[in-house]
């Protein structure tokens, strides 16, 4: 039994609670992944991609391994979104230089029909076993955020098969049989939500949801196939977790890749916080959303292909449009996406340096 | 020498100076193309794509067949946007099932310095035969647009050297070395300038520029690198052209793909429609574009994968949301992006029959 402890360092946690902060909380969306040498000796060693995500130590050494490097506010879990589907039947597997695939898409009515939510501690207890393992490794020294993807992007994949550049097969089941579209979301919602209780149940301090092609749908079907079911999940998930010695409020991230036209719904959906893509003002969005929830993001990973003076500059550009949070309002940054596999490691200790140092003279200034 | 004569049918050229319109013009992006048993006929004759591009003829012959299927209401110069490049030296070249790429793509700073303004005549004489033949072909039947790709869309595949998925190679430049990016990206636009130009003196009555990339590109990054370029060829562009025995007026469209959130830039560029993909509500798009321009899309292709009756209603939603254009408020119909190559023929007789009866009736309604 994990003995759960407080974060010592909850600056990422009041950042979404929108109270008053000394500095910009930062961490990056894959942060413990393959840019990393260190994780690539670890993978090496769990032979491959899920023999890592199954295996609760080797997945706690990769997630602690980039907090060992940076100063980052944050870990997330190191797992994959496909879990669910896998979990489901659909039999998840990857080809090397190919990203992931399933053996048994989505084709047929009959293959909606026998969709089921899956038994969560028998089929994904390797996921919940990870966030207990790595909550007890941090022991508190940041919070741990664990994480899905939406019931649309979890059904892109479902029902493509694998990625897509055009998303043809799975808009054709939504125009042409939106009932099917539906039902196949329906499942998976319930199935998410089951997933983030047991996370947040076994140690998880916040949760984030990718909805990763929620940016591939027309505004319309993006509000019926998309948000209205992240909606769901948002109002089902627990404000609060019980810790035995204590409560821990449990905050919540959407985040819609390409979303940015749309951030007033994202951010009515209850959520603590919207994510945004290096398309989206930060200034902008922040007066979009106003007091609803606090904004994730949103430097393009690109930029960590720059020199570190370079680097240091995006950053500070990204904090000036933003402007200081007062309360009310909250800031974490991030990336607008994954960080890239082809990132040298010393680009991100200058930007996590950036953004903690130009954050607190921003700060001094303005007091 | 190409007897130019005024257009029977110019609904598509009122739409865009936003004068009122008895329906709402369509036309779709790629609607010369792969999708149509006559064009692959034409294609198989051809050798292949580019033989197809270099053979004012055949391109021609392409280019009217979407008009003998289906009443639209615009006709589209049938070619690609990397004749540009392939003109600068580039090497374009075809492989099957990969898209387009490079021989010689910009590595080096000594790559960006030998770019230069290529004779448009001596190696894009090929188009602008097309262009005149096929305004010699239409014989006013409908007006013909000319296009050409944003200077930043073309940079993209002329450093990456093809598709990308994350433009590493082009935003590494961008952001590393942006005084090199802006020499590509200014030898280019003066490139695209003459090139428009030329198409317009062959007898083009509106001018297209496809921004396919730009929505790829950080908020700030967007402005000064795609839009910045994009504004200095809209204003070097001629308002009206001189045909002899009359003038008319050239308008332009600038499509940013992605580009939902710049709407507002886009429209202050002084182009007189800005084209939007799925992503965007028209009636939301109408609202903040108000009097600066026509509006041009934007039903997601993959309706086309639908029933009729879900397409009609999908373009009778369409249209709802954009509501009854005014004067000084225009809409032309398209798709949110090229049109893909599965697509039943039949399908683009029911959305073309849908657009012109629908708003034919959402008029009389209003009247």
């Amino acid at each position: 039994m994990t003995q759960f402890v407080l974060p010592k360092n909850d600056t990422f946690l009041r950042a979404l609670r929108r109270e008053e902060t000394e500095y910009t909380p930062v961490w990056l969306m894959r942060q413990a992944g393959r840019y990393l040498p260190e994780y690539r000796a670890t993978r090496a060693k769990a032979g491959n991609f899920m023999g890592l995500c199954t295996n609760p130590e080797l997945a706690c050494e990769v997630t602690l391994q980039p907090l060992e490097r940076y100063p980052l506010d944050a870990a997330i879990l190191f797992s994959d979104i496909l879990t669910v589907p896998d979990a489901m039947g659909l039999g998840l597997y990857f080809e090397e230089g190919e990203g992931p695939k399933f053996k048994h898409p989505i084709v047929t009515e009959e293959d909606v029909a026998k969709l089921a939510v899956p038994d969560i501690e028998e089929k994904l207890g390797y996921v919940t076993q990870a966030v207990s393992t790595i909550r007890g490794a941090l022991n508190g020294r940041v919070p741990l955020i664990g994480f899905t993807g939406s019931p649309w992007t979890l059904a892109c994949y479902m029902v493509e098969g694998g990625g897509s550049s055009d998303f043809r097969k799975v808009k054709t089941m939504l125009y042409k049989r939106p009932d099917l579209m539906h039902q196949i979301l329906s499942v998976t919602t319930e199935a998410v939500i089951q997933y983030l209780k047991a996370q947040i149940a076994a140690g998880a301090q916040a949760v984030m949801i990718f909805d990763s092609w929620g940016g591939a749908l027309a505004d319309d079907a993006f509000k019926k196939f998309s948000l209205a079911y992240i909606r769901q999940i948002v109002k089902a998930l627990p404000l609060q977790a019980n810790r035995g010695t204590f409560t821990e409020d449990i905050p919540s991230i959407v985040f819609t890749k390409g979303g940015g036209l749309w951030l007033e719904d994202i951010a009515s959906t209850g959520a603590s916080a919207v994510g945004v893509d290096w398309t989206v003002n930060l200034g902008q969005a922040r007066a979009r959303v106003g007091d609803r929830c606090a904004i994730q993001g949103n430097l393009d990973p690109n930029v960590l292909f720059a020199s570190p003076a370079q680097i240091q500059a995006e950053v500070a550009k990204s904090l000036e449009s933003f402007g200081v949070p007062q309360a009310g309002c909250g800031h974490v940054f991030n990336l607008g996406h994954g960080i890239s596999q082809f990132t040298d490691p010393e680009s991100v200790t200058a930007m996590v340096e950036a953004v903690h140092s130009y954050s607190r003279r921003q700060r001094q200034k303005n007091s």
